[in-house]
């Protein structure tokens, strides 16, 4: 993490803000029920062969461009809600993009409200498809090239520098969420707990009955997060690469051998070829296998 | 939520991890410079004019592909990290949908690793783009169709709920993050606290030097936030439709007017056209500037 993280950004916001007297920042949370009448024509103009996507995403499009156009001079950001344009799959992508596009040509700044956090090889990725880029053998890809983006910081520090560290790189700004604004926020991020917060989110999965991503990394903690969530499956990541082992994952499969579900990546596929993902896949099974049988 | 989430993924897992004795869930998080030769060629042979992000994206879905058949009568899932195929653009998240049928083809389970999480509104958005899919007035738009997601939980359980609801519909389940993988969950995960989450996040926001993502429906907490995070820029969701006011927010501008960002989406474009837009930019803008200069 560089020595001034967001100064670039904070520096470019703060002229914008005092120039325009405005901190005002349009949010585009896109629905396609509700467009503007204008978008709603644009969509069905855009060619009878089109998909509901692309006919969607084009609507969606020009209602984000009808309300830059409205507020330009009133406001001095936007923020797409990327989920907004996910639902409408690549089209919906490529509207987000044009939209980002259009709303910098018009001066305003671009805060794109994705709330991503993961642990650290996957945050890169992140960066790179909101801030910088990613050079590929078939030449650079570019970033959607927001000038700031919003991230969720439960997964530590470790997890949130490949974020500010592309953010430096690309003079763009981080939003940390500390105090979210939904009504469900006061249980998890304002009542203090004696216990970590692990303990915390291990209740609230037990009571909504669902099922819980805890790290093979810590074998340690698995008996108690098993105590506090006897019915959930355990999602658990971390073997190979970083450092978990399957043959200590015997507490997540005590109820079921379905209780737990190991996800490797780089241990399967990265050898490179066919049959030597196979054979680790083999041996990984046989040692999560084993695992679950002895009680 | 209903009686039972994640029952018909449970049951169905369970079979599948019963009649293969596996289970294994092999994680795609295909990186454009180490794909297996065969996904290279794939992707150099998609075509002349094509764009980097299209071969790149052929070539990830080949990649895909190649290490679906070699393992899938040993694991009974796939898990597709979402970042890396949103780092590809609308031909990634193309590539993700086409990986999506084809894993399931296999008769494989298929884990949407995005560790999505905000507010309800939003999440349904979520929900919609991973598990169900969404009306519009051009027609229906399928969502992505996993069979499971992942889910954040630092928003609480009204942010969980549209997740599970759409899960209950799709006949999918939800991992809710409790304990991830990584060395930094640690600090926020693990180590019990005295002091509300919030201002642990605070804290941990100030020393990175980034900015922060403060709820307008709390403004009593504000304050207390500014203390902690002195030199952050504050991005303020909640205004309008959430029951925030732009004139209880002083204690965001009290360094700087661009100390905070009021970010406002329904209450700006929900009246529907541009005129009404621009009256509620200008009011919002001047309601702001306000609170922003009364120390």
């Amino acid at each position: 993490v560089g020595e001034r993280p967001n100064q670039g950004f904070a520096d470019r916001l703060a002229a914008l803000v005092e120039e325009r007297r405005s901190q005002i920042v349009l949010g585009l949370d896109p629905d396609p029920s509700a467009l503007w009448p204008v978008a709603v024509e644009a969509g069905a103009e855009s060619g009878g062969d089109a998909t509901p996507a692309a006919q969607a995403a084009a609507a969606v499009e020009r209602h984000c461009r009808a309300a830059i156009d409205a507020v330009a001079d009133q406001v001095v950001a936007v923020k797409p809600q990327l989920a907004c344009f996910e639902r409408l799959g690549a089209p919906g992508w490529q509207a987000l993009q044009n939209t980002t596009r259009y709303a910098q040509k018009q001066g305003l700044l671009v805060i794109a409200d994705g709330k991503r956090g993961d642990v650290p090889v996957t945050a890169r990725a992140y960066a790179q498809a909101l801030l910088t880029g990613i050079d590929t053998p078939f030449g650079r890809i570019d970033g959607l090239g927001a000038d700031a983006i919003t991230a969720n910081p439960m997964l530590g520090r470790d997890a949130l520098e490949p974020l500010i560290e592309a953010a430096n790189q690309a003079n763009a700004g981080v939003f940390v969420l500390v105090r979210t604004s939904n009504p469900g926020a006061a249980e998890i991020q304002d009542e203090p707990a004696e216990a970590p917060l692990h303990e915390k989110l291990a209740r609230l999965v037990h009571e909504l009955g669902v099922g819980a991503v805890t790290g093979a990394t810590r074998p340690d903690l698995l008996q108690k997060l098993r105590d506090l969530m006897p019915n959930a499956i355990f999602l658990l990541p971390g073997v190979g690469a970083q450092g978990g082992s399957a043959a200590d994952l015997g507490p997540a499969f005590v109820n079921h051998p379905a209780g737990g579900l190991i996800a490797s990546s780089r241990s399967i596929v990265g050898a490179g070829n066919a049959e030597a993902a196979r054979a680790a896949a083999m041996q990984l099974k046989e040692a999560a296998w084993n695992a679950s049988t002895v009680r």
